[in-house]
């Protein structure tokens, strides 16, 4: 009979989804009679793919590249030549559209959105990770840029920019990416932080994030950025990355922090890589919906960045419930990350 | 340059969830550099496991087997040796108890509960849908019987009963079993669709599940129950199984439309293995919480049977938003699974 592991399971509640989580270190113990996991393989070795400089003409249109007009290009934002939603459709908020059915009991739209690519280096061998602080900071730049494109549009409600890398994460393409979608309404996890974090401000007075530097959960720091694990992880090393100072919008963000952000990034991925060998991982940048601009919503919502290295898969009992079980306690992952490298 | 697909994109709202879905076909042609998954490598052929009868030393405590005491048995309700909450821990609720930190400002909670699992059969070999429409019937009168046992726990106010099979859908054992997760929690995807079914009585009078036969989203019917894919199905072919008859609680069912349901679910199981070549699932029993007596919520709430075939995984977006990508629309899916097998 297996012990049950030294400490007993706990439920937290996030403060920012408003959600339970179940910690149990027993659970990290159990065994699999399925093989494991074949590791990522993803084609590094290959020469070229679409996203790779020189193969332009295999992709659809390109929106803007970094430099304008330059040939040697070092990044290269791009729409999506399968896209989830489609840009082409009558824009709902035009005044002369007739949108078919916009609402019929509000139960369908029409899938008008903006999906895009951006390819992160010209490189197909080069990483995120491999980037220096100064190039990371021209694709937060370059993500930027294109939500204040998306932001003049009445119809978007909400801009999600997220990075899948590695095919346990969901990636189908190796080359180095993120991706952008604009969406016509706001989704639920949204709806659901934004209620969150304004119950907390009405309580407490204060913005949740602002809030959140807890010794023992904090990774490396900057002047003004934080990287930690949160108190209540849905996710084994989940990892964050805070703006120390109250900002609602990522698009907010200047040039200089751009790199102070980038270099932040960069040790945590490099950190995330050596502790847990180079794993799948998601990232996903939590901003407030882009016609949020009344003062008192702007007061309790706060940009950050999100980081989900994908080291277990989920089953039904979290499909069914929305609840998620990890097995890892935050200050021990926090620790663990903290003292790596020494820093 | 490919084309978009035919069909254009959509956004579907779900009435039970609440929850927008976005349809796009054209997703469905994406290309992948990665190479494909490694098909469910199950160790069918493998003779023992501690599921397995004559192994039942291996396992944790048994609760209950089906024949009671019959060395021959069918089933076993087992204790989970790996469990994510604790049954040892003190019940919050006994008056004695003096549970540690059960309320510092709300965010934690001690890991009370019970995590089960249920073996479906004493043959390694045989999976659920092997069994006959009486032996599916058993399981589902096990679950009932184990809810019955938690129901009487004040401190339990949920019961997740679900179902791991193949690895890409989580699974760690292949013998054929369940598991049964007793929460000291209502779940948020439970609270969010109580909120939305509510919401949905007081508009229309109705329970939202007693409201959703549409007949182009059928697969087969019986006296007593239907199968359907949901009009806003977050998952290509998700199948929903819905009795006819209002019921708030699954534990309600007889044995007689047990071994109805079990014929139906048999039907359901063979048609998805035949159309999506065996693929890895997970079901998902939705009921209500257990305290919830008054007729008013008992009104409103309906169980049901969630199936979710795994074929695709999930990226950031999902993760981040919460919001899905369905690249087949739910009317397509119910005509293949209605027509196939010629019922
Ligand atoms: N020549 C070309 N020109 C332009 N674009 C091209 C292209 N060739 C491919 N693309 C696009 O490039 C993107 C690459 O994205 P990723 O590898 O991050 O994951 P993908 O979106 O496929 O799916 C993952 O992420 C999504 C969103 O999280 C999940 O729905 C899904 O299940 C998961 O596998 C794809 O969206 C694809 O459509
Ligand atoms: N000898 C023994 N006696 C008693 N019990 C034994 C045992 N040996 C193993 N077990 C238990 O049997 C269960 C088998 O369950 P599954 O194969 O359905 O998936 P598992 O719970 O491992 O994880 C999947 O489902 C959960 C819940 O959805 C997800 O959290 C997770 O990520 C996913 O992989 C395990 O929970 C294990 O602890």
């Amino acid at each position: 009979m297996a012990s049950s592991g030294g400490r007993n399971p706990e439920l937290r509640k996030d403060s920012v989804s408003n959600r339970w989580v179940i910690f149990s270190p027993a659970r990290a113990k159990r065994p699999s009679d399925f093989k494991s996991k074949t590791p990522t393989n993803s084609n590094h070795l290959q020469q070229k793919c679409p996203f790779c400089i020189g193969q332009e003409h295999q992709c659809a249109p390109e929106i803007f590249r970094v430099p304008p007009d330059d040939p040697n290009w070092t990044i290269r934002v791009i729409e999506n030549l399968y896209p989830a939603l489609s840009r082409s459709l009558c824009d709902p908020s035009a005044p002369s559209s007739d949108s078919g059915h916009r609402d019929i009991g509000n139960r369908v739209l029409d899938g008008f959105g903006f999906h895009d690519v951006v390819i992160e280096t010209p490189i197909h061998s080069v990483q995120l990770g491999d980037l220096s602080p100064e190039e990371i900071a021209r694709v937060f730049l370059a993500y930027r840029k294109r939500i204040e494109q998306l932001a003049s549009r009445d119809s978007i409600e909400y801009v999600q920019v997220f990075k899948n890398h590695g095919a346990s994460a969901g990636a189908s393409m190796s080359h180095s990416h993120s991706q952008i979608l604009a969406l016509p309404i706001i989704p639920p996890n949204v709806s659901a932080r934004l209620g969150s974090m304004k119950d907390y401000f009405e309580q407490k007075g204060k913005c949740c994030i602002c809030q959140i530097e807890s010794e023992d959960l904090v990774i490396n720091a900057s002047t003004n950025f934080i990287s930690l694990v949160p108190y209540a992880a849905t996710f084994p090393f989940e990892i964050w990355i805070v703006p120390r100072y109250h900002s609602a919008h990522f698009h907010e963000l200047d040039a200089e922090k751009a790199v102070e952000l980038g270099g932040l990034l960069k040790l945590i991925l490099r950190k995330m890589s050596l502790q847990l060998n180079n794993p799948p991982f998601n990232f996903m940048i939590h901003t407030s919906p882009l016609h949020c601009n009344n003062a008192s919503e702007l007061a309790y919502t706060h940009w950050f960045i999100q980081i989900v290295p994908q080291l277990t898969g989920i089953g039904g009992f979290e499909i069914g419930t929305g609840c998620y079980i990890n097995p890892v306690f935050p200050e021990d992952a926090a620790k663990v990350l903290r003292e790596l490298l020494g820093s």
